[in-house]
């Protein structure tokens, strides 16, 4: 049994667990099966979160609205950051008022207006490691500021990447470089977020004692992750060359570098540090948190195919687009003859029917139900990886996370 | 007289200068009186070449083995830094052949193939402080590893700005970017170029006890400039609604931060750091290093539409692309009613004929002697500058980046 069906097990009446797995035994179908186990774990999830901790729902509740208000004072703290940065002597000094407000719209644009999910998880994380001592005004707003790095980060990445993928939207909005009066102007924008990082970080930090670790951090991390957009523009192109170049193992080299060092492993990296700790005692940590990303990345994929418009906000194109997806890698391992022939035919392609026929092959390939058997086992893996952790605060950390993404629809 | 003249007149006849003087003043045009006086100003410093140091010409042509074995030796380091990046931990570990091939490819490039003037010039100033004591290989190599740097840094703006400017050549190739294989990837490789500087730096001056103060060098320089790219790409839009936007004040600005700081700032600041020297003792040095820059740039405006294009190496287009040039600048000063028509209706239009007729505006309003007259001005000005300061190898390093620009054809 796994960790959290242990976990689960401890809270639920006995009688219902072995009643749900029997009625999975039962089940014919492998595909079906897994499905149902996906359903089942979701019932008993809640069971649990209704039943089984009737503190931890209040507390629940609690959190809802300290949630909300670290939310605002997050956003309180952009609007410091960057009226201080408007108002650095390098603008103010010699920079005309047009200047400044180019600025200030393009910050506007393309800094707050995600989701925000790696700039608060830096928060999230640091208030876990502090629990216990009072986190005042001063070490909350430090916490911010180094969220909002990561939040200007990718800002950076995502206005270059946006022109370099010919994208036409991005957060409900007209892209960056799509403005008239901005094109490829854009391109320097980027340059421009990626100096603001550096200009923050020393502003803010140049008297702690952990700001060479922070500086080291977080040029490493932004070499990682051009590097692993290179990998994925490089695999891209052989792949369009012959599917067969699309592998698990480079899948999981893009993903890493690409997306899980910044989005991850960033965020808690720099709540150790604002905490004191070194990074190099945390190195299990690392992995685990990388490995998180990927099992974001391959849900990415699989929302681009499967999931709703509507809900994720956007239509996918990873298979108009030639992308090494998680699922076109799948579908190398598992096709026959034929449905290889479909997929070298129509992959890449924008007309609508190659992209029904790619589809159609991902459904005959039972791709739908490999992904859940995916997310079973590898939330089973986190889950008995972070229970296996010592340090009750990293495993707290570890599990916010997996909890914001587990399952998620969009 | 000036610095220049009075250092010539100590070392020819005295009938000679006084000759050439009386010639000058009988002149009757001021624009050809210019240009006889630059003329004349060449052949008195040919003749001091030849005849005032016998020990200096001596020199000179050590100077140029020396200079050809620096080139060398500051090539061979290229090699060694591509090497060492390759076998980087973060590349070896992970990485593929294919990434390696493409890394190496893209360096090649991009990195070398300049006139390595920035490059050379941070060896070259770092020699001069280091007259009269041995520069041992270690030394000497960590000057070429920072020149390297800002062949660097300078690839990953020029890779990307030709994507933003539409350019089709560089260096007599085709732009990166213009490559079948390489395309809007190109914009990640500028980024990775900026990054590869900061893994350099770390690797070779983490020890050191300038390392802080080094690494803040760079990120200043950097948003620097960011700073003078965007404020290039804003005057330019708002010059293409109104051309009397275009102000010399705005132009001083432009070329400040978007050339000065890293083309002559920048080697001359890291010389001074390899030495152990502080930054914040050389403001002076600084300002004047700046003020060449802007000399430099105000040549490269005048040569993109008078200089001779087998010689620069490209056809200039900045009328074409309604650049904020040095000449529109002063045409707006001094254009009357119907030639300030004549650029309103023909900046910024590609036709041969709009290009002509602009021209013919920069040929009434005599900007050819303007020009002269400009560059006379400020050579004196540097001159006399350059002998006010009381260090003798600062005044050595401002003199050897005069000479290399004073008059420069290309």
């Amino acid at each position: 049994m796994g960790a959290l069906a242990e976990s689960i097990a401890s809270h639920v009446p006995s009688g219902m667990l072995s009643a749900g797995l029997a009625a999975l035994a039962a089940l014919p179908n492998p595909g079906e099966l897994v499905r149902k186990a996906a359903r089942l774990e979701d019932e008993l999830r809640e069971l649990l979160r209704l039943n089984g901790r009737g503190a931890g729902a209040g507390a629940e509740q609690g959190g809802g609205n300290r949630a909300q208000q670290t939310r605002e004072r997050f956003l309180r703290a952009y609007e410091r950051l960057k009226d201080e940065l408007l108002k650095d002597r390098a603008f103010n000094f010699d920079f005309t008022e047009e200047t400044r407000q180019w600025v200030a719209k393009m910050l506007d644009y393309n800094v707050p207006g995600g989701k925000l999910n790696r700039g608060l998880s830096v928060i999230d994380s640091y208030m876990l490691l502090r629990e216990g001592t009072e986190v005042d005004e001063e070490d909350f707003y430090l916490a911010c500021v180094l969220g909002w790095c990561i939040e200007w980060l990718q800002a950076s990445a995502l206005v270059m990447d946006d022109i370099t993928d010919n994208a036409y939207t991005r957060r409900d909005n007209l892209c960056w470089y799509k403005l008239p009066t901005v094109g490829l102007s854009a391109i320097n924008d980027g340059v421009l977020l990626k100096c603001h990082v550096q200009a923050i970080i020393k502003r803010y930090f140049k008297e702690k004692f952990y700001f060479m670790e922070l500086m080291e951090l977080w040029n490493e991390i932004g070499l990682q992750t051009a590097m692993g957009q290179m990998l994925d523009l490089i695999t891209t192109h052989t792949g369009a060359k012959d599917l067969a170049r699309y592998r698990i193992q480079g899948y999981r080299r893009i993903v890493k570098y690409k997306t899980s060092y910044y989005s991850f492993y960033l965020p808690v990296a720099c709540a150790l540090l604002l905490n004191g700790a070194k990074l190099s005692d945390y190195v299990e940590l690392k992995n685990v948190l990388i490995e998180m990303g990927v099992y974001f990345q391959i849900q990415d994929d699989y929302l681009d195919c499967f999931g709703d418009p509507q809900v994720i906000g956007k239509v996918g194109t990873d298979i108009e687009d030639y992308k090494c997806s998680w699922l076109i890698v799948q579908a190398m391992e598992l096709a026959n003859e034929n449905e290889m022939k479909i997929l070298y035919e129509n992959y890449g392609k924008s007309c609508p029917e190659c992209v029904a026929a790619v589809k159609n092959v991902y459904k005959e390939l039972d791709l739908q139900d490999i992904f859940l058997e995916y997310e079973s086992r590898v939330y089973k893996h986190l889950v008995s990886t972070i229970d296996a952790e010592p340090d009750r605060a990293i495993r707290e950390i570890l599990k916010i996370f997996l909890k914001k993404i587990y399952r998620r629809k969009k």
